[in-house]
């Protein structure tokens, strides 16, 4: 029979880290040499992490990548390694090695180079155009790189043509939500159109904008799924394949295939495929990986961005400012999971405007968090600001001034005890804000990472109203969910003062700044045309905050930062 | 003889002004008719404005683009009119529209799409792949666009080998200090090469952090400069062309050429193209146009580049916080040129630790300068902060903490003013500081815009060197420019404290910034190993300041922000 045991190794390298993703490659190739596999396969540009940006520009790297690369070749034994570097001919290439027995057998070099989104693939490789073919023991594999498999008349269809039974997809594939849902159907589609095996290897871990999500997997030649790793962190799949079945479809291939709906068989593949996995790995949790929930994925992806962010960077500890809201009370709840309860310093700072509920609240939510609460009242500051400004603002009525001044005051507190302890500030802002400028520069958007800046308010209140029914202990408090929010910067303050509500604001949004719509669409949004184009007014003329941001996690489609670029400059108004 | 009368018109566009743009094609368009011209050509996506970036992702852009231009072309006469627009087919392409008598004649496409440094037009654009002719009169032209002239086995020689006598060269090429240069260099080796015209047209403004410097040229069929309009202003420049000489230069065309000295009939001609010129035109300044000296086109780059981010985004006034220190006052004078004095309003923000000197000299400064002076001292508030963080800082020594919060205090109180008055704040940070981090975040470094920030510390010194040289009335006082750099934000500190001294910084940052190099050319560059990589641990470091600074001009051959795209979590230290 026509079998292979192939063992995917899903792990989180660190872009820059050659020596660290190089000692990471050697501990999982031992791990999976234990199994014996035929193949051991590591993710897209897995020696050097990804994206690594213009380091690529560094002659120095490359030199030290290959060198990296020489090392891994040198630990290789029977098993046929795979792994993602980064190729140096007569230009650079976005590759894959193939070794085996200390020597390296070929460099594939990846075909299609994504240069949209948040990709920047031709500022720096030139694509490949060799598409190889490899056999072992009767058996035709071929490789491809992320990109690769995303085309349809590609290179699964003359990788098929030429006779392999398999192709080994390595990628290191940014998330957004229900993206490996997506991901899962098209790898499907495409080895059900062509009648091959496909085993699709991801990366995982966050990178500054980035998340990658893991979840890697492999589907049969009639697109079901075989086998599949855990989503959001670390795992390695070894699984048996069995080949000879790709032979026999090919033989009974009708010209026009219909997807079908079960089989028993690729049942018990998945099964076998786990078995193998938990029976020689020692892995956190035992639980059959699969597809989480739309809530669940997103506050998973948030916490390991927010991890990778802040122990990549070399901190261990994180200070978030409390306001008794549902943003800050939803960073934290993130942040005590990314780095743990004893890791977060949250700090309340109260002025003349900050309600007797904000304060319950937040040292409610401390508490039920088990973190640390500072507080540092602002009211003396502020006074003495507007004092010292008294010559100048002379009696110029109160206005976005003095209400920016409590932010900046407060963005200045949680600096100065960064600055003093190490703690990097996690900021929480939300994408509602963020998109139409309701969030203070240099006061709340003060910080190192901002934490929710992708994920728009009502799933804000989506992701707390999942995380408090699945949680007994370390709850939101139901409070801060109820109430309505409020900056309080001025008396009786409302966030519906200045912004439609959320639900209605929300939508809008998406299709403006996800989706380009035209103006058609946006009005039937819900708001009327004046408040439409008001919001839409608000979005265009905030790109200078948003320029000057943290960075933070890309959870939607289309994020703010590397992934919707846009000039501050602009005066493109000829449709409001 | 086979003369032609060409009209090039060095304009502004804004970007996304699309109504803007058009009211000022056509207002050029109505000059240059005057001189009844063959061809009159705008520059580069002249009706957009450059770089458009992701509003091309817009169809309702896209639409009112191509709306535009039919605007355009419904005003064309007599004269072939050519400008630079985004055309919409299976695709969108960076195009150059040629138009008569209202008619669409042709659409050229770009073929080289520029994909590195400040560049992403892949992101965008697919390439051109047609190269069409045209004939007016008996005389044969052709179109490139920007990049296109850069290859030299590229277009010029394609067109040449077709019977071109002359090519248009419609370009928005971005500057940088020496590029003009360069630009001229090329093209004439480029004409000298075929035995063709060239007229080079480029853009003139400032957008985000890209100033176009204008300077458009023509050169003969052998290489010598013809014509040239004005740098970094608007400018029409006609010129009547002889190009009965491309024949027969053609016809006496030796296997290999050499470069002539000098020609008589060359410059005559650049004579009769300046006096045509002159007599039809109605411009500022009667000089002839050429290149300026380094530091006159760096200090005009700066001056084009602040006018234009403040008025295109709807300011008029702008304000500056004041440390005594050279970096402030150079851009006080920046901006008193970009915006007027009267429009400047200057700040000092003494503290216990700031010296009589500092005082003094900014009041010279502001007198000099013609601006406005406000003095808010930070000392009360400085004493109140230590005060209120007491019981978190406890008696932990004075450190980066109460540094970085003088810093802030004084950048609340700016952004308080310009949230009171409208006005936008300007940094004054400049590159050597940008580099290593010598800067506060939300402190020195909040405004929004930050104009000396691609600017090295020596290279401030020279250009307000040269700025007092040339001028009698608003110098920098004297003592700005002799006293020893320091930021006074603790007893006795001086730059020299932290850093190397500037003359020895600077050429290792541009060797490590700019050029990539190894860490043996970086040894040579004459600080000793520790320091030298002390400083390239700082700039390493400090991306995370960086990314949230606000935008300023791009000066040198690599600026920070667009141009230089390098991960924040990045562990790249092997040859450390």
């Amino acid at each position: 029979m026509k079998t292979l045991r192939v063992a995917l190794c899903q792990i989180n390298p660190t872009v820059g880290d050659l020596d660290g993703n190089v000692h990471k490659i050697l501990s999982f190739m031992n791990r999976a040499q234990e199994h014996e596999p035929d193949i051991i396969a590591f993710p897209e540009l897995s020696l050097t992490g990804y994206p690594p940006e213009d380091l690529l520009l560094k002659p120095s790297f490359i030199r030290d990548n290959l060198d990296a690369l020489r090392t891994i070749q040198d630990a290789t034994g029977s098993s046929v390694v795979i792994a993602g570097f980064v190729d140096r001919k007569e230009d650079i290439f976005n590759a894959a090695a193939v070794m085996r027995d200390k020597e390296l057998i070929d460099v594939y070099h990846k075909a299609y180079l994504p240069n949209y989104g948040v990709f920047d693939e031709s500022r720096y490789f030139r694509a490949g155009r060799r598409m190889p073919l490899y056999t072992i023991g009767g058996i035709t594999f071929s490789i491809s790189i992320c990109e690769d498999i995303w085309y349809p008349e590609g290179l699964v269809s003359s990788h098929t043509k030429g006779g392999a039974d398999l192709m080994i997809s390595i990628n290191s594939s940014p998330y957004h939500a229900g993206k490996s849902d997506l991901r899962q159907k098209m790898v499907s589609t495409r080895a059900f159109d062509n009648g091959i095996f496909i085993a699709y290897l991801n990366s995982v871990g966050g990178q500054d904008e980035l998340v990658f999500d893991g979840g890697s997997f492999i589907v049969d030649q009639n697109g079901r799924l075989a086998a599949s790793a855990r989503q959001f962190s670390e795992d390695l799949l070894v699984a048996d394949l069995d080949l000879e079945s790709v032979f026999t479809k090919r033989l009974h291939q009708p010209r026009r295939r219909k997807l079908p709906v079960a089989d028993t068989a690729a049942n018990e593949m998945i099964t076998a495929a786990q078995q193998c996995r938990h029976k020689n790995t020692k892995l956190d949790s035992s639980a059959p990986a699969g597809i989480l929930e739309r809530e669940e994925e997103m506050f998973s992806a948030l916490v390991l961005g927010t991890r990778d962010y802040v122990h990549k960077n070399g901190f261990k500890k994180v200070c978030i400012g409390l306001s008794g809201g549902v943003d800050s009370a939803l960073v934290v709840a993130i942040a005590a999971e990314a780095v743990g309860p004893d890791n977060v310093t949250t700090v309340f700072m109260p002025s003349s405007f900050t309600s007797e509920e904000s304060a319950k609240d937040s040292y409610q939510l401390a508490k039920n968090m088990g973190v640390e609460i500072i507080e540092l009242p602002i009211s003396r500051l502020f006074d003495l600001y507007l004092q010292e400004l008294k010559p100048v603002f002379d009696d110029l009525p109160f206005n976005t001034a003095e209400e920016n001044l409590q932010a900046r005051i407060r963005g200045n507190m949680l600096m100065a005890l960064s600055n003093k302890f190490g703690w990097m500030v996690l900021t929480t802002g939300n994408k509602s804000e963020m998109s139409v400028g309701y969030a203070t520069l240099y006061g709340d958007m003060a910080g190192g990472f901002a934490v929710i800046k992708d994920i728009p308010k009502t799933d804000v209140y989506r992701i707390s109203d999942w995380y408090n029914r699945t949680r007994r202990d370390r709850v939101i408090p139901e409070n801060i969910l109820r109430k309505a929010p409020t900056a309080e910067l001025r008396e009786g303050q409302k966030d519906t003062d200045s912004l439609p509500p959320y639900d209605m604001l929300d939508p809008l949004l998406k299709a403006y700044i996800e989706e380009d719509r035209d103006m058609k669409y946006l009005l039937d949004c819900g708001l009327s045309e004046e408040e439409t184009k008001r919001v839409i007014r608000m979005v265009d003329t905030s790109e200078y905050k948003r320029r000057q941001s943290p960075p933070g996690i890309k959870i939607t489609e289309r994020a703010f930062g590397r992934d919707r670029r846009f000039p501050i400059t602009n005066r493109y108004r000829k449709w409001l």
